[in-house]
């Protein structure tokens, strides 16, 4: 099979990396390539810059679309799928607003939509969750989603720095944009569980509904408060649903040294689920990075080689985001005088007034 | 699809339970279970009690085998094969010992061989590792594969018993066999290690070249000054690939603290994989149960029904198993007198005469 590529820069470098050490047997190539003139000495004759010249080629049976955005990434998918191409992408953000519609366009036109890198990097999360919850009905999810935040966390624990510094020492390592907000805010956290709670509860989630606060005001002093009343401090999204009730915040959360998530570092990212028949599952790896995204890229494609691509996601459910309902969990709270103290069931407001908070995971 | 089940155990009993909670599309019934005799009150007109009603039972698409032991599952499963029935099953010593055989039987009678629950029982591990290592080159596996001993340690370092205090306490929670022999030394773990390593390496392994040691020594004793060292013991399956030697070995194991083996407690197993573009990735879950174990029967049953089942495993590599080699990894020794003391790469005659080892890994 044939496959157009869109975008060259990490991500892409790395999917065509991978590719070209797939197994011969597959007769897998990479025809052409989407990106801007400047690329052209290094791809030579495989760029292309109009993207119609991927879409309208007849011999490109799928693409691997890791653009970035949303407005170009959502024309080259939806016009890909129109056209008959299965794709494959890495994009949290189109997927996290249009998963049904994409799904719905592959059905309709007879190929794959598959997004296994969307949520979760490297790590084989989603494909399993598909299969799994056609017998297992998962209840409750825990993710550490964020490579940056991790990262940064780790090393404010770890190596003592401040926040500054060891967002400093991300970037300077590859592990944090330029403009890191999305990631800081958990914005990109917030897609990510989107993804992966629509898929385990079997329904439509809309981004703006998932309540999200940020760990820009985590210090070293706090940091320190956390240890010594015995917990480590992550970067948590937690969803949860009772019947068609979603409740799904993303917030700094303190867990026991002995929860799996406390030996979760640096860029690893993991998730955790519980469900009926199975318990907990969790799954653990490297949720960034150019090569393990293109890994879990390439098994999508692979799938779609070996025609097991079909993904039956249904949006069954009318579910319900529920951000009124009164919070049922236990909060670390640090006032503006740096007292720390642990709050049973606080509203948002007070959560929102605090200097910084926690939520505690025992 | 109608469906044969040999075996109403524990096990089978859960797979009958989570079979009839399928969803209705699926049109998948249990026709046929075979059983002893006395099973007749429970399961009436659906008990047969000679294989052949099943085998030849044209109706009958697939299998679910949870017999256990070898002579009449190896019968069943081969002669289902070549009828072109489908099998899935859960047995570890059958498929450790013959997997190469009922993948090319099932190849050439058109129809699958399944055996998700043969290795991390709930954990969906063999599949997610089939996909991805047609992408990532997997050398390094590390696994806490054996629920009954991991709740042993645990409930010796946690509650403070004996190990066999800790063991009777198994066998009343029903996480211990009557006959635990197989467990406490290791030939479990041993089977399931060669199971996931002959995919993982894509060769076959033989479970006589395999090392292991038991952890019917480990005393309260010396769990206590593993404390002190700041380690914590578990029970752990390594196999590592180079080139086409492989060293595997089941044995004692101290991690640190935030190491993430040292948090998967209780009946909780986990696997650990180091490959070329994925760097690690851990699965965690239940390793074994009535429930955890079906759900992993029947995804297996669903991929068959979805014609999603094939399983590329080839036997590309001729494995030689290297247990002569210099063992380069260090360990803990307790001699007779009850001293502990670390050593860099003993050879084996060393730590077969030491009253208790444990491997480091740091």
């Amino acid at each position: 099979m044939k496959l157009g590529l869109f975008g060259y820069g990490n991500i892409g470098r790395g999917v065509y990396k991978v590719a070209q050490n797939l197994d011969i047997s597959y007769d897998c190539v990479i025809k052409k390539v989407f990106d801007l003139p400047i690329k052209k000495d290094e791809l030579k004759d495989k760029l292309v810059t109009n993207i119609d010249d991927i879409i309208n080629d007849p011999e490109i049976g799928a693409v691997v679309e890791v653009l970035g955005g949303h407005d170009l990434p959502y024309e080259v998918i939806t016009r890909c799928l129109k056209a008959g191409k299965s794709v494959v992408t890495a994009n949290k953000e189109v997927v996290s607003m249009h998963l049904e519609e994409f799904i719905n366009l592959a059905h309709l036109n007879n190929c794959s939509f598959c997004f296994e890198a969307s949520a979760g990097g490297g790590i084989p999360v989603l494909r399993p969750l598909i299969d799994n919850i056609k017998v297992n009905e998962v209840n409750n999810i825990f993710g550490i989603l964020n490579g940056t935040t991790n990262y940064i966390l780790t090393k404010m624990d770890e190596e003592d720095l401040s926040f500054d510094e060891a967002l400093k020492l991300a970037q300077q390592n590859g592990f944090a944009e330029a403009n890191p907000t999305a990631d800081l805010e958990g914005l990109d956290i917030v897609r990510k569980i989107n993804i992966i709670s629509s898929i385990a509860f079997k329904g439509n989630i809309n981004n703006n509904d998932i309540y999200h606060y940020g760990i820009t005001n985590v210090t070293k002093e706090i940091l320190n408060h956390i240890k010594e009343l015995g917990y480590v401090l992550k970067f948590v999204a937690s969803s949860k649903r009772i019947e068609n009730d979603v409740i799904i915040r993303v917030e700094p959360t303190i867990v026991r040294p002995n929860h799996p998530f406390a030996t979760i570092k640096d860029e690893f990212n993991a998730i955790l689920f519980n469900g009926s028949t199975n318990g907990d599952l969790l799954f653990y790896g490297k949720g960034a990075g150019p090569l393990p995204t293109a890994t879990a890229i390439i098994s999508d494609v692979i799938s779609i080689l070996e025609n097991r691509s079909y993904i039956h996601f249904k949006n069954e459910r009318k579910l319900i985001v529920n951000k009124n309902i009164k919070n049922e969990y236990k909060y670390y709270i640090v006032d503006e005088f740096n007292n720390g103290k642990f709050i049973d069931s606080p509203d948002d407001s007070t959560l929102l007034s605090a200097k910084f908070y926690a939520r505690v995971l025992d």
